[in-house]
């Protein structure tokens, strides 16, 4: 198989060689990431700049290559440029950081890993609820492990793509395949002063679980120290809302 | 009604001043736009850099404020700090170019509109097939004046926005609520040399429609010179595939 993997955090982010390192023997593995932190870039694409890549001979365990743009630039750049064919499989991460709840809108791991989706390339996005550079990746690498040798043998279902975050320093239970908690982020920004007097603002806030009692998301089993396995999709359609929509316009 | 306007294009496109024409009156209407374009960011928050905000007295018809970020940055810091309470609804353009088919992944545009959806903040999203600064508008007005008072008078069902194009230089037979299409873009790049010989590569590319003959979508009837109505959300989960997936993890 051609693996290509990606992430957000950059070429240079200890998730992506934790990442590599997880995958089994025997497949010709491409590293294509930003190369600089691009954390929050969604699937947000380069229109009106120039893109490059550049070889970084010095990674371990695959060829591998930076691109000065979003996750979604590296899949697509891989794809049309820098790779012999067309993937069998996109891995994204590891995310530094949680992608749970609605969190995965903003999220360019699962940016990457969708637009693997909307190009029909089975992809998984990989993500561990600590932000550091230094995160301990040891506890989740046997879970990510088997998910990898799973949709190699097996596959994903079509339009399907994975979303899937581990809670960090605690043993982990196992695997519960769920769907994203309802939820939204709030108090988001904090204001500063600059030296002229002038607000700004930086980001911050607190996700808010809409449905914490609901043992069918991945906040409340993530919560509980389980490994969250959310099937995800581009499609954005809201198809059962045409009926009501077309009342509502008269037409 | 509050309103909130926004869009991707930036504070001085002339698409949103035509939206902010297109509102009837009686109305409390803020435009909280970026400072610069921002065509295909997507769902893109800044995570680490700082935001400011700075008035436009000169806009026209609202009170108006360009941020330096994302749409969905304009949104969020909108409804935080610049608004005078929580927005009734918004809307999002009108968009210099197409955000029909798959398009709505990489939208700026729908980016803003889907972050009123998380908020659950009724909002539509306005594209006209025409990428011009100086695209008329003209044909497509009556048309998103419609919308937005059907919006005002009968609301949006739960978790729906709505993504909304136009064709552009034609007599509009009228409005078709439809699915996006299944579509992908492709030959995504074109190569140069830079003066040192080095590749460098430019964003183009062809939308492949993998449904052209499927009259209940967006593509179908915008190339017969209908205004497409597209209920979307901001649920990525694809909860049908969770069976398929516990079997293929096994758990």
């Amino acid at each position: 198989m051609i693996i290509l993997v990606t992430n957000d955090d950059g070429v240079n982010a200890k998730g992506i060689s934790e990442l590599v390192d997880c995958i089994p023997a025997g497949h010709d593995v491409w590293v294509v990431a930003p190369d600089e932190p691009q954390s929050g870039k969604s699937s947000a694409i380069t229109v009106d700049a120039a893109l490059r890549y550049t070889e970084h001979p010095e990674f371990t365990g695959a060829k591998a290559y930076s691109v000065n743009g979003t996750p979604v630039d590296c899949v697509k750049l891989a794809m049309h440029t820098i790779l012999p064919k067309r993937p069998d499989l996109v891995l994204s991460g590891i995310n530094h950081g949680s992608n749970a709840g609605c969190s995965i809108i903003y999220s360019g791991t699962m940016g990457a890993a969708l637009e693997a989706c909307i190009q029909n390339v089975p992809a998984v996005g990989f993500s561990l609820l600590h932000w550091a550079p230094d995160a301990d990746f040891r506890m989740c690498k046997p879970w990510v492990k088997k998910v990898i040798v799973d949709v190699i043998e097996k596959g994903l279902p079509d339009d399907c793509c994975l979303n899937i975050n581990f809670p960090a320093k605690v043993e982990i239970e196992g695997l519960k395949v769920v769907k994203a908690a309802r939820s939204h982020w709030t108090e988001e920004y904090k204001e500063y002063k600059d030296p002229q007097g002038h607000p700004f603002y930086m980001m911050t806030g607190k996700l808010i679980n809409e449905e914490p009692d609901n043992d069918e998301t991945d906040l409340y089993w993530l919560d509980r120290n389980w490994g969250t396995v959310v099937p995800a999709t581009s499609d954005q359609n809201l198809t059962p809302a045409i009926p009501d929509v077309k009342d509502m316009l008269g037409c």
